[in-house]
């Protein structure tokens, strides 16, 4: 009995079969007395298709253009939803971004929230009737459509839960919840029942791919408990909420990974004032997204400074460092994208010392080589090879009991 | 050098390389140093597509909601068009119809344009930027997507050139422009250089495809010069304008055929007044569009009302005429769905008085048996057996020798 915002990715609604089961879900929860407020991707696969038909007619797809493509996709899908929930005797009422009056700033392809003003969804709750919404897209500031980028569908689903002070905004996916590790590589990795938003950051953060990172901010700043769940099963899946005094028994909440990043080295720069901000001005300069950053002691008034970057941009930055290199009068710069991050996230951490150094002494007993550590309060993270990853994860995994319900140091 | 508005429909941007090939033609007109604006359809095919997803999730698409599926197809062409000029070096802006301003009613899927507010497509002019205008939809008065119907692009791309008062309207088809009768059916039919509203006016009611009936009486209404021509060649096609004294010299401009109507009679209907006004209310509460309607005189105080309708309304109209029967005491009804009505349409028709009987001359030569007639100032209609359809039409076109330039009776 409250308002349910349920999200369903572009797996849920890949075709009419499915979004025929999405729509008995969402009717299911009507008729349990909630007023429903749908959130849906694109069908799997139109957003490729599209892209396909945009390289084919132009060599660089203008943003503004490709948003305006790719936004067919769920228009499709709310669309297709909502007659499929009208054919089974419920009103409903399906509405693109801008008609629900998601407001983004400019930034085509990646626009940020700005307000959502959600109107016509509040006066659809008040007429009873069940609203299905376009995720990943808004309209600009000047009246353009956007998308939110990768994901973006969660932060619709979150920002919309805000806005109409949902009870619940439940994102259904292909897992049934957040895992201790990536069930694909640590068969033993338990479901969550319940994780802090500050944990989910830094989960999010290092490459455990169930929520975007943005979302889950949005999430935290406006109190909306997030509910993670199989859209295949009625299991109850992974909570994600404010911290709580049970959570806080368990030290580690699980270990995510990212296997997407590569590695570059400064060869002995000069070690003088500036140097450090030059590097990565000039990184910033082509919207490359530097990660970590370890800066060697100095010998002989040089040093080495490494960073982990996405490998998509290795070429751009390669062009950026080879420049920088002359100027700087450095010895030159290694790449290395056979690297992988491993991060140990538990809010726990805060007033348990010892984490990192059972992570370290864990991953040397399985004769894994740290290349590169980072930390935060809640967070451990190394660089290792990624032929070490598998191997690792398990090593962590294991070492902290994460298998174990309501494990602890 | 004025402002153009060129209309291509779903064939001319069917696939990526038509996509191109109608950028270059865009591009080449502003090159000639024209602001241009152009309106486009769903690339071909789409729509059936689509139409096809929504029968396979609900046995009764909503109309809301097929409304919002279906324009989806206009938003991938137009950012895909938007895209291939950008990459051609011209700036260009994409516009749903929304965004353009297109204000219809709310009757979704034949929605009625009430207003073109235009204010973004006149500040892309103001810019120097090509707009690419999404036909087919608008936004209705209570801020629903709407779509215009079967052939609305043509009345989109109408109702924008007279809201930017643009010099001409050309609308590009798979045909290079109007034919004095259907060049399939008729080889020897000769393309018009040019034709009046009220000509082309009746050539669309009476089954012309090339023209949406709707797009020409807003073009007459505001004074907007359309100009007919194929997408494939850069030939002149055909004018539709106000009457010149040039047109006057012909009488007859061209014959249209319909062959998708069916044929109606009630028999023995009891003669007294209000019996008409009870058929063909009952009949246009069931939204059935009434083409010819004869009634023979009265013998012993009964008579036959006899009418055509289109064909995919005979169950509906069989139910309400079957329950009319009872009603009215009338002897039953016989359904004829083998039947075509040909129409020759001519301005000089007003003038010159024999054009009828000459037609019904030709028909008899050419032992085709007239089995109802309807006229206008400027028409004559006369349905047939459909199976006589093709001897018709060459015994009309030949009799009034529409295929000499200039031609007169």
């Amino acid at each position: 009995m409250g308002v349910v915002v349920q999200k369903y990715g572009g797996t849920s609604v890949a075709d009419p079969e499915r979004i025929r089961a999405v729509a008995d879900r969402v009717v299911s929860t009507r008729k349990a007395g909630n007023d429903v407020v749908v959130i849906v991707s694109a069908m799997g696969g139109t957003t490729d298709d599209l892209l396909d038909l945009a390289t084919k007619v132009a060599a660089h797809p203008e943003p503004r253009e490709l948003d305006m493509l790719l936004t067919a996709g769920e228009r499709i899908s709310i669309a297709l939803l909502c007659m499929a929930i009208i054919d089974l005797g419920f009103e409903a009422v399906s509405f693109t971004g801008s008609q629900a009056g998601i407001v983004t700033d400019t930034i085509h392809g990646k626009a940020r929230i700005l307000e959502v003003k959600g109107a016509r969804i509040r006066e659809a709750i008040r007429d009873q009737k069940i609203s299905v919404v376009a995720g990943f897209q808004g309209v600009s500031t000047t009246a353009d459509i956007t998308t939110l980028g990768r994901g973006g569908s969660d932060t619709s689903a979150v920002a919309i839960a805000a806005a109409v002070g949902a009870d619940v905004c439940e994102i259904y996916t292909d897992v049934d919840g957040v895992y201790t590790a990536d069930p694909r590589r640590v068969p033993r990795a338990r479901k969550l029942d319940a994780i802090s938003y500050e944990e989910m950051l830094e989960l999010s953060a290092s490459g455990a791919r169930v929520l975007q990172v943005r979302s889950v901010e949005y999430a935290r700043n406006h109190g909306v408990p997030i509910h993670v769940r199989s859209s295949f099963t009625n299991e109850a899946g992974t909570w994600v909420t404010e911290e709580t005094e049970q959570m806080e028994q368990a030290i580690i909440s699980g270990v995510a990974h990212d296997a997407t990043e590569a590695k570059m080295t400064i060869k002995a720069v000069p070690d003088r004032p500036g140097v450090a901000s030059r590097i990565f001005t000039a990184l910033a300069g082509e919207a490359i997204n530097v990660d970590m950053i370890v800066q060697n002691v100095s010998s002989h008034g040089h040093t080495d400074v490494s960073f982990t970057l996405p490998r998509g941009d290795l070429v751009t930055a390669g062009e950026v460092i080879e420049a920088l290199c002359a100027e700087l009068d450095a010895a030159g710069f290694d790449v290395e994208d056979d690297i992988a991050k491993i991060s140990l996230v538990g809010a726990g951490m805060k007033t348990h010392p010892g984490v990192a150094a059972r992570m370290f002494a864990a991953l040397a007993a399985a004769e894994v080589n740290i290349e590169m550590i980072s930390t935060s309060t809640i967070r451990v993270s190394c660089v290792i090879k990624e032929a070490d990853l598998d191997r690792a994860l398990h090593a962590v995994h294991e070492s902290f009991e994460l298998d174990a319900p309501g494990s602890d140091v």
